[in-house]
């Protein structure tokens, strides 16, 4: 499950987020909390500390000149917080991430939008080189306040059996 | 060409930057300069402001029982500078990033960890849909100060012809 709070003494209980391998289920779909609004400072900053200068995603006048006609939000922020948003359902327990395919930008985000993610359970396979471990792959949304699909993705993770965490 | 110096006005210069498509070839490969130093801030800051709780990210105590004894630098994080790394060379004329595919990690990555980024052009074909408009598949590789590759990707991207562009 998400989130298990754990009696580790007498009346106190400690939270545990994230999924072993048994608590994947494929088909079933999980849709991640809170979603997050996206700022022009979000998108600044990271674009420049991310040491990319392209000036559509922090020159308002350049954008206005695009068919976009005001700044795009950098895909690699979005790419990251829809990764992120996914983490405490699905990957808090997983030993490594291993790997992204196929990551469709489907629509432009703006700054002002309100972004959540969504993500479906694609595959899960025991793992051929660690035992206790299994392979879970995933297919991941990213969708506007107004329903537009604006990313998907499917991203791989490797994830303890039960019992076999770090915190276990 | 990387950077081109236009005369606007007698001994006046105005820097541009990124490829139109004909400045592609493929099979050429691109090594992006500068690299950059990763910081045990740069991977809290990353990791918490896109909604990531994953402890291995920060909390010390955590990750030293983990196989990798120390905290992992976020992946979506040497993405993202790697990817940026490519844009002044590779898409800062681009009009859209179209997508990225088989994102494979290959090592981990540390703080105190100095990564480059190169870039090999892949393919190049004219727009379906958009005149003097032209797809570029590149592969990219991020790499270590020691020579170990620790992420490839393939991003695919849309770039006018020279004449085209937002400054043309």
């Amino acid at each position: 499950m998400t989130v298990t709070r754990n009696e580790v003494a007498p009346n106190r209980f400690r939270e545990s987020f994230g999924r072993y391998f048994e608590d994947f289920r494929v088909g079933d779909v999980y849709e991640h909390r809170p979603g997050r609004t996206l700022t022009e400072a979000d998108n600044t900053w990271f674009t420049l500390l991310t040491m990319n200068q392209h000036p559509i995603h922090f020159d308002a006048e350049y954008a206005a000149r695009t068919e976009f006609g005001k700044p795009l939000v950098n895909s690699v922020l979005t790419l990251a917080i829809i990764t992120g948003m996914s983490v405490s359902d699905v990957s808090q327990k997983a030993v490594a991430n291993l790997g992204w395919t196929d990551i469709r930008l489907t629509a432009p985000v703006f700054a002002g939008d309100t972004i959540y993610a969504e993500t479906e359970v694609l595959s899960m396979r025991e793992s051929q080189s660690r035992p206790h471990h299994g392979i879970v792959t995933v297919k991941t949304r990213g969708s506007k306040a107004d329903g537009t699909v604006f990313m998907i993705f499917e991203r791989t993770i490797l994830v303890p059996h039960r019992g076999h965490g770090v915190e276990d």
